[in-house]
């Protein structure tokens, strides 16, 4: 099952005659060699990047809560969207979150496969925080919004900034022939 | 072309010598043994995902396309977004699953590449017919979007836990060199 | 760090050892047939795919800060999103690139990865273009918003088309081991 999942995903295709070559009995106490080997077998699962994108994708679902908690609380029943302040800050603030959502998916994703996981794992976890500073702050009064939208700004600067210098490279690499690393 | 496709998305970058070392005559009938070494040649293409997000894609294309209809009927002009309750339960149908949309293909994907992809792709379908009885109820009345509203959480929660244990598990293999399976 | 990336999203699990098996001394002068080799070692970088989708992402962000310097022409604060026919026509119109942007995405990678990475790619920068007429024409007036609405369609169509065939024929391939290429 879990074989399979990785098969699907990468082109471990060649990889199980190679292994069998190498090491024919997978439970057998591997040496370091193998270890390594063992290692590399899997090492192209971006699990960081699957890890902060099911952070991100429950995050953006409290936040849909949220919304959901405060049309009880105020007693607005859907297809209304409009209501005291609060209500329609928190409204808002989810709006926005959603607006920027799939543009930080596209910058994460690249960011982390064509130039570093574990940076752009890193930018990711820092884009919740910062979503969270502006939901929250967002609720309480709309300038508090600000902060956290400045960092979610930066984050994704960083992670486009990132995704570009990959992109770049792996152009150079595939099209020219050119290793700049 | 399929081939050049092929390649773009896995690393059977090391699969053709191998695949000459293995049988050099593709067109040849193949064993037994050769079938399924084939089969898995193209085991790694995520297929049953990809159809299903093309399913889930057409489906959202085609509730905007209701929320046309429905201005059309009710003669509201784009920007306008109120009028009368039906056409605003359809709008408001349409906007939720947008806000949902992100958050859905996020599970879908690494639930079906970390866990399992025949698992996740039935999630997926019992999503689509989850959003379209949320829609069409939602729009004859607003309590009626909540069967299906249920379903959509029901199997993105599913998906999520299959998610949360594909990741695990990979994120042991990958830097603790455990296998769980 | 690259290299890591590289593994990160394929599958040259096996690839390191047939490198070092084809030729041990990476920096010196390739032949044909190495540099052959070597551009197929990284070719399954869906890069072409990569940059339209940051160049689609920063075209999202320019689109919100449009609407950003709307609400300040209009002195327009959040969390208001009603106002003159000017500032509700720009909300709207990022409002819809939105609610298209997760299913362009969708029909761009598959279409790419599943049928042709050009192709799908030229259609991407079609997308980005007609969305950028959408825009500015539905600014301007309502109905000026139509011609790069239909450009819009027409690249997804094409974009949805292209995927259905890459679709149908890795099904094929990988669950009947029948190949149509």
């Amino acid at each position: 099952m879990q074989w399979q999942a990785y098969i699907s995903v990468t082109g471990r295709v060649a990889a199980p005659p190679a292994t069998q070559r190498f090491y024919p009995y997978r439970r057998k106490t591997l040496s370091i060699k193998e270890l390594f080997r063992t290692k590399n077998m899997t090492s192209d699962m971006p699990v960081l990047l699957a890890a902060v994108s099911i952070l991100s994708a429950l995050h953006m679902a409290f936040q849909a809560r949220r919304v959901g908690w405060s049309r009880m609380k105020y007693k607005i029943m859907p297809p209304t969207v409009t209501g005291p302040p609060e209500f329609e800050r928190t409204f808002r603030a989810h709006q926005n979150s959603v607006e920027f959502y799939s543009i930080f998916l596209v910058v994460l994703w690249i960011s982390g496969i064509f130039c570093n996981e574990v940076l752009a794992a890193l930018g990711g976890i820092m884009y919740i925080v910062g979503r969270e500073m502006y939901f929250t702050g967002y609720i309480s009064e709309s300038k508090k919004r600000l902060p956290g939208f400045y960092m979610v700004l930066c984050v994704q600067l960083f992670l486009t900034v990132m995704a570009t210098i990959g992109i770049i490279q792996s152009f150079l690499d595939k099209y020219l022939n050119i290793r700049l690393l």
